[in-house]
């Protein structure tokens, strides 16, 4: 594995049969060739990616929190969105970050960036730290619902027990947040 | 927010329109009714949850390396499957774990579940620590292929930077292994 050989044990694509092209998501299914000569289907979903952003004022972390349709309930999490056409992952995150919560910060750096699904999605998370903050106001948009707070790492970490938060950007956020207390770096 | 309230800017479902229906997801497409009371639509993943194992022998935590279709390239992550229908996420830890890397543990903890998009899918992730380990033979389903490897949490720290380490489940357990190191507890 000390080799890099990002073609080892590579699927060629026989076939792609395009099933659903949404406004979020589009859905294919790749019939594919594996190593063993045998084929087999991947159902992949395709996402234009997305931003998140772990924004701290005064050691506390804001957060939003809304209704998530996929889970039937509200959810806890850090601000966050998907990337526009052709949009800049950190431009997208100060965009997102205005308009979700109205705070501006022009000095993020970038935490580290992840794949949500690779088993069946290509969607990407770019998660952003932010900490020079200063507060304007926030502009949803017109059927964007949610609430704006500001939490301490023990309260963080509260909510995680108790599955308010319990989304992978935002626990991803919270342990980088911890390990950055402990060490001073992410 | 300190008031739960999971019903707060609930979408409520008009009709759902089923779109697909796969091996490992389906999908959907929702109308709903917005808190404003105008409609909109909710494209909807459904996926079955998953399993995955921060597994450490030796201080060292076992990969798997594969390809990932959907990202078109290799990919190190720590061992992981889709539950079978019904099946309890502790026992599909248990098995995951074994088929991919031949080692059996009786006694995993959850360290904690998160959803992995919760924009657009229901998939959930029960992340389980394992550090009592007993070596046995891995046994691949027939069309599974992959390497296992240990590394170490500096070796994990240095693959997230080059991006051979770069899905949220994998992240959140070096994270998690690493805040663990740090102060004795997840």
């Amino acid at each position: 594995m000390s080799q890099i050989n990002n073609n080892k044990f590579e699927e060629v694509t026989l076939s792609t049969q395009p099933i659903f092209e949404g406004k979020i998501i589009s859905l294919q299914v790749d019939t594919v060739r594996l190593p063993n000569g045998k084929t087999a289907t991947r159902e992949i979903v395709k996402h234009p990616g997305a931003v998140a952003v772990l924004a701290l004022v005064d050691d506390k972390m804001l957060v939003v929190e809304q209704y998530r349709k996929p889970l039937e309930r509200n959810q806890i999490e850090i601000p966050a969105g998907k990337l526009d056409a052709g949009e800049d992952p950190l431009e997208a995150a100060k965009r997102e970050l205005e308009e979700e919560t109205g705070y501006r910060c022009d000095t993020m750096k970038l935490v580290c960036s992840f794949y949500t699904s690779p088993g069946f999605a290509d969607e990407i998370i770019h998660l952003y730290v932010a900490d020079q903050l200063t507060k304007g106001d926030a502009h949803l948009d017109e059927d964007e619902f949610l609430d704006v707070e500001s939490i301490t790492l023990e309260q963080a970490q509260q909510y995680m027990r108790e599955q308010r938060i319990s989304d992978a950007k935002t626990i991803t956020a919270v342990y980088a947040w911890q390990v950055y207390k402990l060490t001073g770096s992410f």
